[in-house]
């Protein structure tokens, strides 16, 4: 296999951006990223625009975002798979490069949420599970994760406290970047005393609709090595599935097999364990879904995430900080654009640029998605 | 590079399919791609979803349809290039199994879109164009193209009876097709007595909306080789792209520039030209894009496509027979299927399988999709 580096990542802030449309989200993240880079628009052979349907009136957004970023006549298209959608089209990339049909392909997450009304948003969410049998029943995203939420509670005592937790860890780190949504850190009480949305979810463990755009650059390894900056290795890919239905699903909702399948196949395409990963980002859609990844991604055994997080060991300084850019709790979810966030802050990361949140000597990084209600999840391991 | 074959072919009948959901549509044609590979659900170790947004309520459908099919927990995501989709998705799958990621991929393309009133078909079509500047001013899909036919009549003198011999020669075809939508001749003089759609453009000029899956299934040369078919192999993928705004297009209106570099990388990979091309599936959306292919192509020189279609050229028999199962025209155009078709339709030819419509010794085939209105275009090459 040609080995396939990231060579520039930029990232628009995230937020209620009535300032800017679609294209000038993903120009201001592209943009970023081709001065990352030190590259120019005429470097890039082709671009994979990632976004999930429906949030916003522009159809098939790959042709407005390549004629507004200067990108025809390169190929362009679409790849979707809800809110892992940038990570999957981060992997298309890697196979176009690797196969040989591009050099430098440009991956551009980008969504435009606030446009529409909240119950507008939470409606097309829940279309993205089954609208056949789930949905017309009232299944939206905070209702799906809180049964995931009641389960573990039941199995293992977890608590809202618990999962309180997470969220005071993502706002402390949001504080710091500039690009998150909320850049104020939160107490457990405030979290604890918010409305709730779906029991045992309060407003304050669910992430935010939010518009916004990140950008990766990858190219092939001879000209990754010519370029200004460190090449970051694109070393594991894993991406599984799950039946889209909770109806199909088998065993207890306490875990996403589709997760630990997605984490299986990714370590052992890099040949690296959980004990490897010096920094993880991962899917805090909620945050019960962090304490499920902690313990599906193989850094806590099943039922000790609460104890892994009490124990400040996702926190810089502790065994494996998670989400110190904020998560998605902090820098607010623009569903398309996520998964090329956490690529971009892992890409800071491994090349020591993360500034105050900079987790020591950080060699091995970690990405995780879960799309939608776990239909699809991606795990993407980085090596400086 | 590995080379990558096409193993098994499946197709649903196209049209309005009351009697099936989107799921059960994908999988009709999967079922029958897996017979004709004579190969188990097993084998698949990766899905490509490829459907355009909106025609229906299933988001995110991949998920619906992996389910359905039987296909978790293998990889599985969303590729959509509007009506180009499920041809990106082939050049996507060819990627995953050259890069080493995958052996053997199911390429679905699948469209549900006649539960939606024509009005709302043609708005949601108008925003694949440009939403900002030209959609909200009238751009439906039948409007776009007439632009284009009006200017090949002005600069070349085409005429409507011209176009109308597209009709004319892909119903007949279509007659001979029991998956096409319509089954039926058509004379000239009934085309151009149709109710006028966009001036040039009367009904019977237009494709119709339709439901439908078509299923490809491409493998690794080594497992190819082992299958009881002869395998089809993928040479030439080219995909190109223009401004999706009328207004960014430079030059004349009586081609499509993105076609032609489509067709020049394609060419180039396969290392072949328009010569050499036995059979071709092109994108007859309209009478006018046909003519327009001819000529983007380099079966024709520029205003020289009517001559090459009253001549019966592109006819059984002819230099270069064009869409003999019927095209978008006869067969409905279900716009993620429609991709998927056309290299289905290929394949059964390069094989010596297409029966009535044998084209005698074809080795070299082609296929052609443009998206939206010309912000992709895919040229597909096979051999066998």
């Amino acid at each position: 296999m040609t080995r396939v580096a990231i060579i520039g990542v930029g990232h628009s802030k995230f937020g209620k951006r009535n300032d800017a449309s679609l294209r000038e989200l993903a120009f201001e993240a592209y943009k970023e990223a081709l001065d990352d880079a030190e590259i120019e628009s005429t470097n890039i052979d082709a671009s994979v625009v990632c976004s999930a349907t429906h949030y916003d009136k522009q159809r098939s957004p790959a042709g407005v975002v390549a004629e507004y970023l200067g990108l025809n006549p390169q190929p362009t298209f679409n790849v979707e798979a809800a809110c892992a959608s940038s990570a999957v089209g981060l992997r298309t990339a890697w196979a176009l490069v690797n196969s040989g049909l591009h050099k430098t392909i440009a991956v551009i997450g980008v969504q435009k949420m606030t446009e529409l009304p909240s119950e507008e948003i939470q409606e097309l969410m829940g279309r993205a599970g089954d609208v056949m049998w789930e949905s017309p029943f009232g299944t939206t995203m905070p209702a799906y994760y809180a049964m995931y939420a009641t389960a573990h509670m039941a199995r293992y005592g977890t608590t809202q406290e618990d999962m309180a937790l997470v969220s005071v860890k993502n706002r402390k780190y949001g504080a710091k970047n500039p690009n998150a949504m909320f850049q104020k850190p939160i107490r457990v009480e405030e979290i604890l005393s918010s409305r709730l949305v779906s029991y045992p979810l309060k407003l304050f463990d669910c992430c935010a609709n939010a518009d916004g755009a990140a950008c990766i650059i990858v190219s092939h390894k001879d000209l990754a090595r010519k370029g200004s900056k460190i090449p970051i290795w694109i070393a594991g890919l894993g991406l599984a599935s799950n039946p889209m239905s909770l109806a199909g699903r088998k065993g207890p909702m306490t875990t996403f097999e589709v997760t630990k399948k997605a984490a299986k196949a990714a370590y052992g395409m890099a040949r690296v364990g959980p004990g490897d990963v010096d920094v993880a980002e991962v899917h805090d859609s909620f945050t019960i879904t962090e304490i499920l990844n902690y313990e599906d991604l193989g850094f806590a055994k099943p039922g000790s995430g609460p104890k892994l997080l009490a124990q400040k060991e996702t926190e810089l300084g502790g065994k494996i900080p998670v989400n110190v850019d904020g998560g998605l709790i902090a820098k607010g979810h623009p569903v398309g654009a996520t998964g090329a966030s956490q690529i971009a802050t892992l890409v800071k990361q491994l090349r020591g640029e993360a500034g105050d949140v900079q987790v020591d000597g950080a060699r091995v990084g970690l990405a995780h998605n879960i799309g939608g209600i776990g239909m699809y999840a991606a795990v993407t391991l980085l090596k400086s």
